[in-house]
Order: C-alpha cells, then sequence, then structure tokens
C-alpha cells in the first residue's frame, strides 16, 4: 500500500471523486435507507446533473432510473464507480470498473481490514487492482466524497439525508466518516458553506494527505478542515501541507487519539520519552497546521477564519477586551492569557475617549465599560469607535452576555457594530455572546466571528493567532544526502560514541580510554586533575550501579586506586562483561544538566529531542522534539518550549545558561541522525553539561544504537 | 465592616430580602428605564402580592401605585427598603428607614467605594447606621436580591425585564450583579428553575457567605450557584459552607480571578510560593464546595446535578462511554481520562450481549456500536439495556452527534431513552448532542443531563462526581487552643527553630551551637563523623553564599580549620553581622529533599505548605496548600498531589520515600502555627531530607518569623 502511495504524489487522480460527469452505483437498490439505495436517492433528490448508472444483477427500475445488470453495460464509461457490494464482492466490482475504464472507485461497504485477516486480504486485492490499472480507490469502510456546489454525492451520509450544506469555501477531509461529517453538519448549521467533503475510512490507496493535497489545489476551496487518526506517509503528507501553504489555503486538523503513550519499553532513553503524538504535533507545527484538540475548536475556529480571511486574521498576540461587568472581564482577562495572548494598555487618547463616552468606565486592558455602555446606540458606538481607533493592532473582543435576547439591547448592538464594521473594515473585532441564531447570523453577515462563551473564544483567539504566525513562517526544508555508515565501534561504547559526535562538530570531553593503571595515569596526568574513571563496556548498560565510576579522582595514586577499584568492582558485578578498559576522562561540573537524542518514528523517521536532565524532568515528560534534521533557531525554539526553560533562563538569579550552543548540538546531532537514519537507530547524550552564557557545552555520555537490520 | 459581619452568624436576618410582606423604594421613578423605576414596574408587572411602597419627595402616583414623600408616611413599617437614591442621599435615606423599623435594606445605587475615598466614607456611615439599628444592607452597588415564587425583586436586573425565570430549587449567590445575572438567566433557558437569586456588590455588610448560609436554610433552595470575587471573612464563610453541608445543599463556585500570583515580595520562601488563589482552592476542597472555572460549567454542573439529585450522582470515578463512531470514542476516551476519570472493561456478560445487538460493535470501553445502533429503537434498546445491566457502577455516557436534527433518528433515541430509564432508575446516564431546544428538553424531563459537548461532558462528569466525593468527606475541624508564646530566640537563628520544632514532634538532627573551635571539635566528637558546620547568625540569610557553610567534615582537625574558614569568610562578607556560634551537625545524606512552610493569608490566617526541595519544584511551582492545622490525612494528600509526587512513589527504580513521616512533620507544623498564629508569622522547613519508606524525615534546615505587631 506504502508503494501504492508512494509512486503517485499527493493529490494525484482524485479529480473523479468531485467532478465525475457519471457515476455508477454497483449494489444500487430501491430501498433508500441501504447504503447502496441511498446515493442513488441523494443524486436524484439534490439534483446532481451527471448520469447515474444504478448497477444489479436483476436490472429492471431502480428509483425511477434505468438499472445495469453489470458495469460493462452501462452507456458510457463511468467516470466514477461507488461500490456498495459486501465486501467479498468488491475485488470482482472493481475489476469489472477497472475494465470499463473507469479511473475512481469509492468503496463504501465495510467487511475488510478493520474486521480480521479475512477482510485484510481482501483490501489488498483492492490495492492490487487499483495499481494494475492506475484507478484511485477511496475506502473501504468509508463514507466517500462529496462535491456540494455540483450535488456529486459518492456518500451514504445521514447527514445529507435531508439537506445539503451551502456550498461554500469549506473543505472538509476526514479519515472517520463520523466526525467528517458532524463537522460537516455543524460547518453548515453555522450558514457556513461546504465546497467539498472526503472521508478515507480504511486507506488502502487515498489518505488524508491525498485529500488535503486535492483540497489545496481545489479553487473553490479556501480552507481546509481536517480529521486524522493516523498518518501513513510522512512524505506524501508533507507534501500535501506544503503544496496547501504555497496556495495560501489555512489547514485546520482535529488529530484524534491524543493521549497515546510513548514506547515505555524503548531501548534508548530517548525512546522512552518521545510519543509519536508530540512528534505529528512538532510535524504539524513545521509545516503550518494548525492543530485544535476538539471539533467545537474545528469548527469554531474554521467559521471564524472564514469569516476573517483573507486581510482580517490577527497580525500578532495582542488582544483588547471590553464588557459591560467587571466580573465577565476578569475571567475573559484570565481566559486569554491562560491561552497565550497579550493584553496591552490602551493609550492614554482612547482612555480618554472612553471616558468621555462613559465617564464611570475603568480604562485598563479588559475595559469595564458598565452596563452604561449598551445603554444607548451613540453611547456604544462612541465606545466602540474609540477602542477601534486605538493605535495598537490588537483584535477587539467584545463580551455580550446574553444580551441578543433582549429585544432593545439586541437593535443597539447590531446598529453599532454594522457602523464600526463599515467605518473601521480592516480591524479584527470578534463578540462573545449567546442568542437567537438569526441575531448570530446577522452579525456574522458583518464579518464579525461570534463565540458562545469565554473560552471558547480565547482558544479560538489563540488559534487564530497562530494560524497567522504558522503561515508566516517558512518551513526550514533541508535535504541532507546520507552519510558513508559509521564504523561500528561507536556502538560498542561511549568513548566511541561522543568521537564520532565530536567528530560532527558536537563538543566532547577530552578523554581517553586505558587499557591499565600505569596508561589511565599517563592519560589523568595528560588531560589534568581531579579526572573520572568510568568502565568502557558495552556490557554494561548501568556504570554508577556496577560500582564502575569514580569521580573526582585527585591524583596519580588514587587514580590506581580508583582503576583497581572499578575493575574489581566490575568483575563481581558483571563477570561475563567483555572490557574496553576504563575511560579517563576530565571532572567537569558548573553549569545545568540537559539531555537530548535521538529515536526512529515509524511513520517520521530519525526524531531529535532536547529535555532537561534529571529526574524532576523526566517525570514531567518535559521534552520538545521535531523530526530530523532541525536547524539552530528549530533547535533553540524547542529548548525555550520546556516547561523548564525558566532554570536556563536564569531563574532565581542563577547563570543564564548557554542555550545557544545547547541548540547548536541538537541541530548537529539531529543532522548526523537524519544523514545516518539508515545505520544508526537511537542516540543519547546524556547529560550535556549546559555551562552559563557564552562557556558553551559538553556531552558527559552518550550512547548509540545500531538499526536492528541492516540498513537496504 | 468586619467587626459586623463577625458578630453576626453567617446569613442572619436575610430573611426580608426574600420573604418581606411590604417593600419601599427609596427614589421610586415613573420612568422604567430608571433604577428607582425598574423594581417598581417589576413588582407590578410579575405580580408581588406584598404592599409596594413607591417613595418619592413629590408624592403623588409612581406606576399607578399611591407614592409617599417619605418613609415616614407609609401606611405601616416596609418590611423591606430598596434605596434607589443617589449616593450621596442614601445615609439618610437608610436612617429614615431606621427610624421606620425598617431591618433590611437593598442599595442599589453605585458611587461608593468603587468611587473612592468620598463613596468609602459614605459607604462607612451606611454600616454604622447598619449597626447601631440591627440592619442588614444589601449592596451598595449591587443588583439586589429575587424570590422567584414569591415575584419579591428587590432588583433593577434587565435579566427580568421581559420574563421571570421559572420558580424552582436552584439558589444563586453572586458578588458580581452581571455574571449572577448572566447565570440565572441561563439557568432558566434550560428550563432549569431558580428559588432565589442574591447579588451582593460592594459587600459593605451582607456578603456572599451570608448568601450560602441564607439559601442553604431555604427550603425552597437544593443547590447552591455561587459567583465569588474575594473572600473577605474566613470563618463566616467557613460556617456557611459547614451549613450546606449539613443540609445536604451542593454549592459550586465559580471564583473570579484565578490567576492571582503569589506574593513575590514575601519575607519567607513559603510565602513567596503561596498564592491566595491556591489557598482558597483548598479551602474550598476541604468544606465540600465544587469549584468550576467557567461559567458555563456552574451552569452545566448545577443543571445536571439539579437532574440527578438525590440518588444519582455519580457514586464514583468509572464511566462506560458508547457512541456510533470510533473517532467520537477516542475523543470521549482522551477527554475523559484527561478529567481524571477511569473507563473501567466491561463484564464479559455485557460484551456478549452489546455482541447479540450489533455484531460488528467493538466492544472495549468506549463502546464503538457502530451506526447500526441507532438503526432501529429495539436494537438501540438491547445495546443501552446491555450496558446499563453491567455490574459496574458506573456513569454511562451516550455519544449522540446531531442526531436529534434528524426526525427519524430523534424518534428512535426517545424511545430507547425513555424506557431505559423507566427501567434503570437509579443508574446515572448522560448524553453529549446537540440538537433542538425541545428535544434536549424532553431528555432532560427524563431526568437525564445532556452536555453539548465532549470537553463539557468531561468537565461536567468529573465535577460531578467530584461534588458525590466531596459531600461525602468530612471536613476536618479542630479548635486548637492558642499556646503560649514562643521564646524569641527562635527567630535568631535556624538552630534555636530546629529546636522549637523538635519541641513539637517534628525530627530535627542531633546538632550543637558551639562558641569556640574547642567546643565545635567536642560537639563532632559527641555527634560523629562526618559533620557539618554552619554559621549561626540572624544577619546571615544566605549562608552558603557568605561562605557560612562547610560541608562533610571528617575528623578534629578538619574541624578547627573549617571553623576557622567560616569565622574568616563571614567576617569578610558580613562584617557587622552578630555571630551567634557556628553549628556543628552531623553530615547526613540518602533521600529526597522536601520543602514545608508557613505563611499567613490575610483571610486564612495561617498556611501551611509542602512541596518537593530545589530549583526544578519551584520553577513549576508545585506546592500544596491548606489553612492550618492540618490533620496527617490532609497532609498526606497534599504531598500526593503534588506534580512531582511519582519521585517519592518510585519512580525509575529508586526507594519509595517515607511520606507517612514527611505527613507526620506536616502537620505537627500546621499545628504549632496554628496554635502560635499571634507570634509567628513564617516558618521555612527547606529542607527536609525524606529518606526511603520507615527510615523518617530530618529538618535540615529552618527559618521563623516573627509577627510584625505585637500579638493583641
Amino acid at each position: 500500500m506504502a508503494a501504492l502511495a508512494q509512486a503517485l504524489p499527493a493529490g494525484a487522480g482524485l479529480s473523479p471523486f468531485f467532478k465525475a460527469a457519471s457515476i455508477a452505483i454497483v449494489g444500487a437498490s430501491d430501498d433508500i435507507t441501504k447504503i447502496g439505495g441511498r446515493p442513488v436517492h441523494m443524486l436524484i433528490k439534490h439534483g446532481y446533473a451527471g448520469a447515474v448508472y444504478p448497477i444489479n444483477p436483476k436490472g429492471g427500475v431502480i428509483q425511477g432510473l434505468p438499472a445495469y445488470a453489470s458495469v460493462r453495460d452501462t452507456p458510457a464509461a463511468p467516470e466514477l464507480a461507488i461500490l456498495a457490494v459486501p465486501a467479498s464482492a468488491t475485488p470482482a466490482a472493481l475489476r469489472d470498473c477497472a475494465a470499463r475504464g473507469t479511473k475512481a472507485a469509492i468503496v463504501l461497504s465495510a467487511g475488510f481490514t478493520e474486521a480480521g485477516p479475512a477482510g485484510a486480504a481482501l483490501q489488498a486485492d483492492l490495492v492490487t487492482i487499483a495499481r494494475e490499472h492506475g484507478m484511485r480507490v477511496l475506502g473501504p469502510n468509508c463514507l466517500g466524497a462529496v462535491n456540494v456546489a455540483d450535488r456529486l454525492i459518492g456518500s451514504f451520509s445521514i447527514a445529507l439525508e435531508e439537506h445539503m450544506p451551502p456550498a461554500g469555501h469549506a473543505g472538509i477531509v476526514s479519515q472517520s466518516g463520523n466526525v467528517g461529517s458532524h463537522t460537516m453538519q455543524s460547518v453548515a448549521r453555522r450558514g457556513m458553506g461546504v465546497s467539498r467533503f472526503i472521508a478515507t475510512g480504511n486507506e488502502a490507496d487515498v489518505d488524508v494527505a491525498d485529500g488535503i493535497a486535492a483540497l489545496a489545489e481545489d479553487p473553490d476551496t479556501r480552507i481546509i478542515l481536517c480529521c486524522m487518526e493516523t498518518c501513513r506517509d510522512a512524505a506524501k503528507l508533507i507534501s500535501a501541507l506544503q503544496r496547501a501553504r504555497e496556495l495560501g489555503k489555512p489547514v485546520i486538523v482535529l488529530k484524534i487519539g491524543s493521549t497515546e503513550k510513548g514506547q515505555q519499553a524503548a531501548a534508548s532513553h530517548t525512546g522512552a520519552l518521545t510519543g509519536s503524538d508530540a512528534v505529528i504535533d512538532a510535524v504539524f507545527r513545521r509545516h503550518g497546521v494548525l492543530r485544535v484538540r476538539s471539533v467545537e475548536a474545528l469548527i469554531d475556529i474554521g467559521h471564524a477564519a472564514s469569516l476573517l480571511m483573507p486581510t482580517r486574521l490577527p497580525h500578532n498576540d495582542a488582544v483588547t477586551l471590553v464588557a459591560a461587568s467587571g466580573g465577565f472581564g476578569i475571567m475573559m482577562a484570565d481566559a486569554m492569557s491562560e491561552a497565550g495572548l497579550a493584553l496591552p494598555a490602551l493609550a492614554p487618547l482612547t482612555q480618554q475617549r472612553i471616558l468621555d463616552a462613559v465617564p464611570t468606565a475603568s480604562t485598563g486592558n479588559p475595559v469595564d465599560a458598565s452596563a452604561q455602555m449598551s445603554s444607548r446606540p451613540d453611547i456604544l458606538l462612541k465606545m466602540l469607535t474609540a477602542l477601534l481607533d486605538d493605535p495598537s493592532d490588537s483584535a477587539l473582543v467584545l463580551f455580550m452576555s446574553l444580551s441578543l435576547y433582549n429585544t432593545r439591547l439586541r437593535g443597539i448592538y447590531l446598529e453599532a457594530l454594522a457602523q464600526v464594521r463599515a467605518s473601521h473594515p480592516g480591524r479584527l473585532l470578534m463578540i462573545i455572546s449567546q442568542g437567537p441564531a438569526d441575531a448570530i447570523e446577522q452579525i456574522n453577515a458583518l464579518g464579525i466571528p461570534v463565540f458562545s462563551s469565554i473560552d471558547a473564544a480565547a482558544t479560538g483567539l489563540a488559534g487564530l493567532a497562530r494560524l497567522g504566525q504558522l503561515r508566516a513562517a517558512n518551513a526550514p526544508q533541508r535535504a541532507l544526502p546520507a552519510a558513508e555508515p559509521v564504523d561500528p565501534i561507536v556502538f560498542q561504547n561511549e568513548f566511541h560514541a561522543k568521537q564520532a559526535l565530536g567528530k560532527v562538530g558536537i563538543d566532547v570531553p577530552h578523554e581517553m580510554i586505558a587499557g591499565d593503571a600505569d596508561a589511565a595515569v599517563r592519560a589523568a596526568d595528560a588531560i589534568g586533575y581531579p579526572v573520572v574513571l568510568k568502565i568502557a563496556s558495552e556490557d554494561v548498560a548501568h556504570k554508577t550501579e556496577a560500582g564502575g565510576v569514580m569521580l573526582n579522582v585527585a591524583n596519580a595514586q588514587a587514580v590506581r586506586d580508583a582503576h583497581a577499584r572499578i575493575l574489581a568492582n566490575v568483575a563481581r558485578h558483571a563477570p561475563t562483561a567483555r572490557i574496553d578498559g576504563v575511560l579517563v576522562a576530565p571532572m567537569l561540573q558548573g553549569g545545568t544538566e540537559m539531555i537530548a537524542g535521538v529515536s526512529q518514528d515509524p511513520v517520521f523517521g530519525p526524531i531529535v529531542m532536547v529535555g532537561m536532565g534529571g529526574i524532576y524532568a523526566e517525570v514531567l515528560n518535559d521534552v520538545a522534539v521535531q523530526a530530523a534534521p532541525v536547524t539552530e533557531d528549530e533547535a533553540l525554539a524547542m529548548i525555550r518550549s520546556l516547561k523548564m526553560f525558566p532554570i536556563l533562563d536564569g531563574a532565581r538569579g542563577q547563570a543564564k545558561a548557554d542555550i545557544a550552543a545547547a541548540a547548536r548540538s541538537v541541530a548537529r546531532l539531529s543532522e548526523f541522525a537524519f544523514r545516518h537514519r539508515d545505520d544508526v537507530s537511537d542516540i543519547d547524550m546524556n547529560p550535556i553539561l549546559v555551562r552559563p552564557q557564552g562557556q558553551g557545552v559538553v556531552v558527559l555520555d552518550a550512547l548509540m544504537i545500531p538499526r536492528a537490520a541492516p540498513a537496504l
């Protein structure tokens, strides 16, 4: 399956799913509640203009249309086939379509991979047939595809049973049919138009990435709302997201299954700390996707973005808040701050003009405008005009509570909003209000988003602000060539692992392996006292526990003693361990410990991780990840995103740590891992001693693990 | 003000606000949009049965009622007065009412403390008058009080302008008029009845605690929804909450202003780590209050609780989830787990019965029942019956997406829900659905709460579960007598502070103060080597920075050297410091460092704090607080609530720490602080060395700070 997907560019060949001029429904039924009956019914009911060919072995007439015993009998080759026959009959049906020259098929039926090994074999058959004939297959076990404007309904979604959504500019791509269908209906209930809907189900061939790419290229689609469960092909997803960014189409993704845990039995420390959810989060961020955490946020933010695009999306993180109540003002301020937004002070002139409108107002941010604000249209207009004239480029959020349910207040608010929208067409204005649906629609029609709660507005505005930033940022794209495989000695002990890292520009200690006590003393003399002695053995994973580490060794005699003790301890603790010697290293102190490393994600390949050292950070899982390679800027952003970052940034009067040097090391590590993705699996640099600003970092210990299978 | 409030039990004398048989409106107006016109209008419009006396110097007729020039002229003494005259005229008006024998007054007007010093003086006058005459005053600058069933409207709330809420059992207490009014309207829009509304505004006399106590005693009120900004009187609040708990009335509080920071300039470490928001959080928890974070959660949970009371509130943290979609199932599972709920597996028989109903269902938890579930009423009934028959006592949450908008599905769901509600009257069943208001109302009428989103349902169910637990828990109440004041020497240095703590049962090291080098050696010999030497001086706060600490001192000669070095360092670092001597203590290691301490909250008095030691915990503000004294069980719960608790609990193969001993020390510390609340302000025990289970704890360093003013 992956091979087929990789063979085609993202979204290639999907056009018939949305633009077919003729559709065969294989397994068509007169019963409109059946999956073979409902598409025929809806194509007719909603007015699809192309040819509809019901296919049923009995022939005759189905829902008033002539039916054909086989797809071979249709007057022309259908451009799209909808297969609604039992799973076991699907491969033959698909083969018939292929023979007829149909280039795209939607398999609605269930009973494939999700149903066990026999179903999986059937699904594999579908892929083979599709590949042989250059067909694209959507599904199986999916809710199909819809082009709203053209009434092309390749779906049995119950959401379309009574009404079609209005035609518009939101494209919906969902792996889950139910979640996609819910999104389509909810979007429509807001009065927001839909361009295309595509639900990918089992994703035997077409996946969510294909859907994103197709909607990115679709001129009717301006914004892409996506519900995703799994990513099967990193390269395809990334190319789809890049295409959407290039074409200026925001992509908002609800990723389902976020509490997924990291692999607890991972071979490396890094592997244990790197959950696949954090990886996809990082990939989304890099490629301009706004990730949301609920279907409500997907719909709220999608709707708001569509009302604000293209010119009124937030330009920054700043927001000005105004309410007729101090209590709601405080709640808004709390929620907006928690969502990461800033509340700048108003200009003195603005404050004066607010007081001119409402003498009892408090002119901080939030503005407590008191109930007087809405007592007369002219007062409200003066207040809002003053706020929108403020030189800050902040978003203005107006809390209206339940005022829209009051006929008199509804009139006052709507009049003022219409006037300021006209007088300040470029400013971002948002409302928090509940109220009758028609009043909300009137406000939306002014291009003003309405959120139903303070929390939804805070999540929404923060999301919109991120969307602006994400779209502006450049995706760092670097295709590094693969390097020559590493010398397998790097997997043997920390000394060789560090030597390899040192060669790519990562600072490691000046240290030596000593074969005997004399060599250890010579090494210590060369390095300078005090030194550290550590056992070097690929069979001793926990050196301290084995008595294999001696710190702060002060002179030649102490080196001899420590050398002897280490060998004795290890001989007792691990009698069969192969000993490479004893590592002599400088005793380094003074700084903060961090950890960085690499592990392999099954989809996204080598992942680089950075975090604070020590058990505290580990208990809190306080690490940042990104797909390798990362730039130094990206590594710096990763370090800054740690919860513990204040410790590196001079908390409690400590010296600021050299995070630039740490970021450099992480970037070099990520490049090394990317270039060696075929022969090196996991890398731990643990701990990294990060010294005060300007003094660099040193990797005190390191571990490399080879890939299990030889590189291809 | 505080003196008056303390003089009266919580809620005493509030009855006229809700039950007055006659009401004078001072400053009454014919203009129904004015604050002196609106209450008259609404009392008449909504059918208040008592006497209404408009008071206006012009006399005549107001809104069809005879008006009186003064409250002295009314046919009888009004039981309640509503004052709607300018602030400056309010004291005289209140005095008139007092003279007439009126025992309760609502001051609607603004222009008091919130308007500056002149207003504050007017407010103080109101308190003086009230105290002189044994009156209760609500406000000023408040939205007043309402008894819904009796149509007693002592308010100008715009929420009552068009309709009254239905009469019912929800009592609403709010400091903010707007937030309270919004809550009342929202509750009513859900079809939930309201008993009383009271908005306390500036709280010159009556405060939120009085309101809670009055509603606890009110037979019409079964649940109390509260919006609170500040607590002015800890004892009154606690007594009100205890009364509500005794009478079985759940209290749900929205505390406004939650991002308040700790006092950064605090004298002690503990003071800097203890924010007042965390204190009120702890007090709420102890006294059975469910705290919510948004007005929506207040309304959602209040409404759901009222539908489930008294028998169907959650008995545990377990939930069974069912959806027609795998995607929504995963999202529900994520949200519920994140909210702290458990998802137990279904019994084998239940699983079999689910498969009998829907052969393609997946029978984990969440149950993916597929769209088949709702294809026929009998299938849905079979499915829900199987789930409700499951031997677990979990809550059942059914996700319905937008099905209620579909006429056919609406019928199927409503029929099945009515049947299972009848067949399983004691089981908690909850719905997640959007839909037409009348469909939601039909489901609510079955006693089934409906949440509009997965997140709201997760927050809601977790809140309901907590409400059950909070009501069940016993509030530990201990009135410890005040102790004799401490010897002021405890404030002088760590030695004496630790000695005082040792006397109340807290483990401190066996250590001595040495006046000279010989004494230091004798002390070290007695204690046993290695030892630690530390400068003892009330003028050296940062001992390590002053060179005043020497660790791991191994023998007599080393003690002499260390003693000399410490004195020299301190002489250089702090030449004027008074030196009490040098502390000689055993060198203790091996364990985890914690911190505990006490600081003073302006409202709740001595607060005890416990957290992990070190800078990591501090950066994350990972501490737990509670008002002193705490029991050992409470202290243990505080320790278990730390984010870093896994470190104490054996994370990464470490030994489990002796948290029982740590909890004992925290409890003893809290008792000490409570008994010495008049003479000891802050205490730090930092660090506390917590050893492995069974091996106890030792307080390695301690600091006590006296109260600034002498105890009264």
